[in-house]
């Protein structure tokens, strides 16, 4: 941490910041410069509270060098993490999943019939919401925990891993009891008692980066769920708000690389919120492997112009398919492979 | 709602529209213009979910007429609401309460120090976490149910109403046990599950709005507590995330009159979260009443030097006596008083 | 400047760096970490180019202590700067200036018309756009010249200083020759050659802050000006992009004691494009005031209904003549007071 | 355009909306609605200014259905517009030039030795910077009619296409006389003068997205020069502004869809400012052809730590390389190619 003065800050408020950082137990090493003096802490393991320094007098600014975040850097563990969330279904590693289905458990019908055709394209990973974070408390909300036995009926039908959100304490444990990996929305990617509660848990965590956070936001939460023991997470970038009405979101796909070189876990891309937009998921599905994603989220249904929710972004099943054959082929291009359901690995080839 | 076709768009494709919204049971209405069609909804409740429609064929876009919200909009209620959460102490009519303290509550001598000096310079509430929302899972995180403690002590003292942040529904329900009024933190402005259950417990509510929320979305997450039976929701404009790494947040004080002209509910300003630098907090506590705030939100310490978080952005006690009495001429220059604790009205008058 | 090596790099990397700075004729100063060593260039005379630094192998961060503008700074000159573009009409002083009028001069009954109502409400200059920046090529361009010679008509029939708005260097030249002050508007703050022809012109400058500046990059764009020798430059925060549509922009008052603490130029506010919206103009213009603007700028049209451009954030002269007298008691409250016409002065205080 | 109503208009503020459009030569529809009504126009040509609209009573907000920038719409001209600005070297079919070059150009061995590296590598077009804006005044600005001379001999040499940018009117027409392409910079994107300029010159422009140009707004200056006879505008994603401090601007590859439903002109990216940082600089350029950009545009310097701008951000010679292979294959796997030198059609392709 970087202590910069302000400009003719006297020797007494230069002495004020060494010795409050010596008294926080670190070192102080001053700096003059030119036209301003520094302060450098050392020793700072990452749990220097700045404020404190911030208020002494003449204190310009304070700057911080090391990451606020530990277990979640690559600094800490060089070698990928790969998170396994199903036989076949691992991320972080060559093997690329990709997860679709609906935005929302309509029926027994509707996520029967997305899950067979996003396996037939070539999911490996079924997604589809029974807890629904609306912005408006009157639209649909979700079937609970009937959708979760809806989903648990469709992985036995299809063998698809099963990915979906949980909102709080409560729904934390009861997705945990029916799918392979909990979902945390962007709106509570800073909920940390959610955060806590899944860490506790233990089941692979899917975390989506929030509205407005910046990639040391996302780390930072991810490190939540780390602290409490569990490593099993999956970063999801989805857009992030812009000043720009033609997009839902800015798909901000500069995070896979950023994320790839900060930390250790792995991070995959979700083009329909990223975007918000049916005729950008394609192109933006694609742009998102190229980048290095490990993994694609897409929202797919049967029947779009019939769905609860976020119709105008889900995919038809014959574009999912296409767009499934697209990334193999980028995949390739790069050296890796999409992952396919362990038993189909010849046909899926194909 | 209004639903604008696609540039030579066929009649077919219009006509599926029109059927579309008829099925949904509301009225359609064509508007073939010079360069497209449009399609206008008649009879929106509030419930349409546009996405059905985005999803039809031939539609470019859906443009939303109606305010997606309604008991918190002043076409449903055109008079203010006034949230009391003391006596004494009301937000929403001509009176002007301030709200000061410290981030977090660290001790019972900082607590009642802290209170002591603000209610002393004019504040009628206090302010100070005992469950902190902190970005890193390792900085400080509050004293929790004791924190809450020493606050109603500090109440007891100084006749001070006490706002402080909940952050699960456990917490929520303690909070309402102690204090006057359970602050909902910018983090967490779209946790429903937290939302609904401050709706249900009835107390006053302190809604902070998001780092990136639009004010659409500030006032949908109060209609979350609204839709619960309980109107006793204060808003709160406390910076938004922006571009510029010279404050921490931007303070965004348009949303005062935004907000006066489409809601009911009254709204106040937080500079010193809105800035996130102690000298720009006068000038912008300033600024909050002159653009018509229904309350600001001072963070003060006794020792902002010795504060265990937000020392940087916090008053000193001289610092916030002398902002109050600037608030209180400025109040005054537009027909407003600040307000001033039951008992001591002539004496604050001075 | 700090260089912050990777965490893990080697001393040669380290010796590079150190190298490369003294080559640069600059001293280095090494300063290892417990996580990471750091080496910060001592020296910096504003002209460092750190690319040349980011480039070099082991090199994680470069991090700017020193600012990149200097005779902007209030470190290079301590006192306010006033700008004094006509007689009584200065910024940067305790004297507040109101600057009025419509958004383009449209025709001399129109311009007429709007001089004497704002002078009469108060105002000290008349602002009218004769060349005017649109969006659309087909949208109204203002009169060119002809509109400089109306506005020459209005001061000379009002007493009003002009400011009026140039777009290139031959614009600059003819907007010399008739107005008071030359205004760079928002879409050209950072348009270098422009900025170095009204250095050059050497009369007052209004820089407008681009939609995306940072505060830093409006300095930056201010030091252009100072360094072709015209040190008359006033700023003007006009509200920047954002995410929310509820607004035509953000405006972000903040940035006026931001600049305050920077530099010693002049800032005032613009709260009709700040805002975007009529009924926002009035809390907004008192809150630029309270925040301690040096003067206001505001959109003012004698029928705002038939405006040519910008009718929707124009006041109606009678909203304007009552904003004025609550300007004035809020420029009473914090110890300032607005600037009134030479030889008006004992009757604009009624 | 659809007037929207206030609700609780009243007819006589209904009738005064549709008696204005009638008077503005158009046709006015109302259609009442649940909640309010709306006033449609009938026959917008593009030109209507909605402002005085906006500005009558009773209206509560404007929205505009059709989009206001008329030749650079696809709806214009349905098919493609390829812009060829020298043999092989055209964008907007199916194959992909690459421009790549230094930042600046810094001296003849310098510009010589990168053209030959990245004409070896694959690329089509150089670029390098004549006349550079940069934030400070006192950094290198670039050698000016010196440069372009250079270039100049760098075509002659390596046969490469040069893409330079002007800042003004005046280095327009310099430009124009030495390179097959005018770049405008994201800075000078709405600085309309210099757009109607290179509109009259005639040559290939490549038009580069401004900080905080919405995709409207980029069509719209596209539209100006085309509104002057141009119609060879080549656009260009080159990131954003945003909250996010670990890049230096946020790379919205989204941009690439969009521009491609609404216009006919050619879109391409720039991921070296897109991102800022050189080891995000590959995986985003291959993301960027994913996503079907018309070409790519990197910068690439002999020896990037001895650049005199933007070193941080170029890419080696070998790593260029070794991108292009990656490019190649990507373009490969959705059915396009990259462009190649006429005559090294086959090496090209080894």
């Amino acid at each position: 941490m970087l202590v910069v003065m302000q400009h003719g800050a006297t020797q007494a408020q230069v002495d004020g910041v060494v010795r409050t950082i010596e008294e926080m137990g670190y070192q102080a090493r001053a700096m003059p410069g030119a036209q301003r003096t520094a302060v450098g802490l050392v020793g700072n393991d990452g749990r220097v509270d700045s404020s404190r320094i911030e208020a002494l007098e003449g204190v310009a600014q304070v700057i911080h060098v090391s990451q606020p975040y530990k277990q979640v850097s690559r600094e800490w563990r060089p070698e990928n993490t790969i998170v396994t969330i199903a036989p076949g279904v691992a991320f972080g590693g060559d093997e690329i999943p990709v997860i679709a289905g609906p935005c929302s458990v309509e029926s027994e019908e509707q996520i029967l019939a997305a899950a067979r055709a996003v396996r037939d394209a070539g999911a490996v990973a079924l997604r589809g919401g029974a807890f629904k974070p609306r912005s408006s408390p009157y639209a649909f909300q979700g079937l609970g925990r009937k959708g979760l036995e809806l989903l648990a009926i469709a992985r036995e039908e299809t063998g698809l891993a099963i990915v979906t959100e949980a909102m709080d304490d409560e729904g934390a444990h009861l997705v945990a009891e029916f799918a392979d990996c909990i979902q945390i929305g962007a709106r509570n990617m800073q909920n940390y008692s959610l955060l806590r509660s899944v860490g506790r848990i233990g089941k692979p965590v899917l975390l989506k980066r929030g509205l407005a956070a910046t990639i040391n936001d996302l780390l930072l939460s991810a490190e939540y769920i780390l602290a409490e023991g569990n490593s099993q997470v999956i970063l999801c970038e989805r857009g992030v708000r812009s000043f720009d009405p033609a997009v839902r979101n800015m798909f901000d796909l500069t995070a896979v690389p950023l994320v790839h070189k900060l930390s250790h876990l792995p991070i995959i891309a979700d083009p329909s919120h990223g975007t918000g937009l049916r005729d950008k998921v394609t192109p933006m599905a694609r742009a998102a492997i190229a980048a290095g994603a490990d993994g694609v989220m897409v929202e797919v249904h049967p029947t779009p112009e019939r769905a609860l929710s976020d119709g105008g972004q889900s995919l038809y099943p014959d574009q999912f398919a296409s767009l499934v054959r697209e990334l193999r082929a980028i995949a390739g291009a790069i050296g890796r492979t999409l992952a396919v359901q362990p038993g189909t690995r010849s046909a899926a080839r194909v």
